[in-house]
């Protein structure tokens, strides 16, 4: 059975050419692509590629724009599109380069939740010692609970079975040290509740433990998740940087670069942002992949075919049956924060 | 008029021939510095270093105990005992590299906490692009609040102006946007303080603006704080040793580290842990450096130095004052949760 993704044509820093010309290379690989946008701007860049759709959308969602606002503002924009898309059945899964907090709030409102979900969170992929580990809730919500830990642990651990094919995912919870008494408040209530789950609990781990693949899935608020991600990119880039500057300061480090360049190949690939195409929005009904603003070709070809696995191996159902039978409060039903922003009024695709 | 800083002469894995070497070097730059431990062991090591002053300490405190516990078990230990000279005012400041949670227990119980100080907290120093940056807190108070973060953004600001010569600290608000409605319940009332207080506040940090020169002290709770110190510690790490791996991997690539090596010096002092000795605990009538673990001479004698400048400029005064002159709250009267360890019962120094 052929996967069909949807993608936002128009949305990211090198909308369309990249964005189109990472469908090409998704969809020859066998995935069925809908690309939302402006069909006089994408069709020359798709040259009639097989597997590829365009599904016309007029307005496009900028940076500048108030997230929320701009979703309920334009309802034909490329994005709210493309999340349409999942909503009424064209597509399995959704991905876009579009700015991240108005394709936040479009999938959140168009793709809908899984029956039993209280907060979708963000799985942000980072390249532990031996494949990826997920880190969430990446930033969706800074004021989490302990059973939204305990959610993004169930369905982490289905994402990376069924995407990154880990048998027996281990989760993590995100501490200040490894003894069960270490932590605040909201970490010490999570871990009672992740120790008796239906997951494999690996325990607590630290700031320095994101890399070292003792964890598959490692689950926190979304204030101290995005805090640590962030503080991981900067970091990384900071000490590559100053390689980077270290060779170039005499012509003997210049030379010593030019040498060890082809070795740093390694190192490149693994803090490269592409590899996973973007981060993961959990919880709902379709996978939804948030790519960097300046996604190349190639981050939109691997985030687009995270999707389709996603979709092939049938995550989000095993998502929804796991909660089903993992579900710890009637609390949980109650309607989340995240979910408030006034629901856009929708019209149908390809209207115009 | 000279220095006096106490040395717990007997804390870390190197004790005590790292650190009494570290107590010469210091006190041949002016510093006076009173070593506590079993003087049969010191003395050797000193050799009758001129401005080192031996106090007897029979006990040490190991790294498998509980630190409260030991705190309270053995007021004679090295640990302690360093902290009772300040206490009693024979030092100024003190040192130890020591077990973290043992020495914060010890010199939050011996030092004692400056007038109108609600929770002490741990200043984190980190290599930004034009000197040190302080993260505070990086770990003593998990569960904070708006107050506390304020306070400590007057503390670092006296601590940055008097100890690193910083003319006017540019204090950040760790979170997860530079905008002023980006993050949780607690950093959006904590801006509200910090854009009102007697400081120079330059906005929010995100965790990737840490080494970015933007900010001399970033205030945070101590969860994220801790959370971010480790990653940013293991990211640093991970990548020097994907890099040292890659010069291995080939007769070509060991060449071009061979080269490169030297000019990589400034890269390894940058992120080296000795640079300035240890974190620094705030708040309590004398500056307190916890060193690592694994500290060395040079660990030692920077640590000394840095608590001596602080002494010297009067650092303790100037936060005290800072804090009278701000003072938001009479609830930072009450007594606070960190403080509740049992006095330990504490007999005179060197009365063995």
């Amino acid at each position: 059975m052929t996967v069909t993704v949807a993608l936002d044509g128009m949305g990211g820093d090198n909308a369309p050419a990249e964005i189109a010309a990472g469908a090409r290379e998704a969809a020859s690989g066998g995935v069925r692509v809908l690309v939302t946008g402006v069909r006089e701007q994408l069709e020359p860049e798709l040259d009639g590629a097989k597997g590829v759709e365009i599904v016309d959308a007029a307005d496009v969602i900028g940076s500048s724009e108030e997230p929320a606002a701009a979703v309920r503002a334009k309802p034909d924009s490329s994005m709210v599109a493309a999340c349409r898309l999942v909503r009424d059945g064209s597509a399995e899964a959704v991905v876009s380069a579009g700015p991240t907090g108005a394709m936040l709030a479009a999938s959140l409102l168009q793709v809908g939740r899984i029956r039993g979900i209280a907060r979708p969170g963000i799985a942000a992929p980072l390249p532990a010692d031996d494949g990826p580990v997920i880190l969430i809730d990446a930033g969706a919500n800074v004021d989490a609970r302990a059973e939204h830990l305990l959610q993004w642990g169930l369905m982490g651990s289905e994402f990376m079975r069924g995407v990154m094919g880990v048998e027996r995912p281990r989760v993590g919870l995100l501490s200040i040290g490894e003894e069960a008494t270490k932590g605040n408040a909201l970490t010490l209530e999570a871990r009672r509740l992740l120790e008796t789950a239906d997951l494999d609990f690996a325990g607590n781990c630290e700031g320095r433990d994101m890399f070292s693949g003792r964890f598959h899935v490692v689950v926190t608020d979304g204030f101290a998740g995005n805090v640590l991600l962030k503080g991981l990119e900067g970091t990384a880039a900071m000490v590559v940087a100053e390689v980077r500057r270290a060779a170039m300061s005499s012509t003997r480090a210049k030379l010593g670069g030019l040498l060890l360049r082809p070795a740093l190949r390694g190192l490149r690939e693994r803090i490269d942002p592409d590899t996973y195409g973007g981060a993961y929005l959990l919880g709902l009904r379709g996978l939804v992949v948030i790519a960097h603003g300046n996604a190349t070709r190639r981050t939109v070809a691997n985030a687009i075919r995270v999707a389709a696995r996603g979709a092939e191996a049938g995550v989000v159902d095993r998502m929804a049956e796991r909660l089903a039978g993992d579900r710890p409060g009637s609390d949980l039903q109650a309607p989340p924060a995240i979910n408030t922003v006034p629901q856009v009024t929708a019209p149908e695709i390809g209207d115009q």
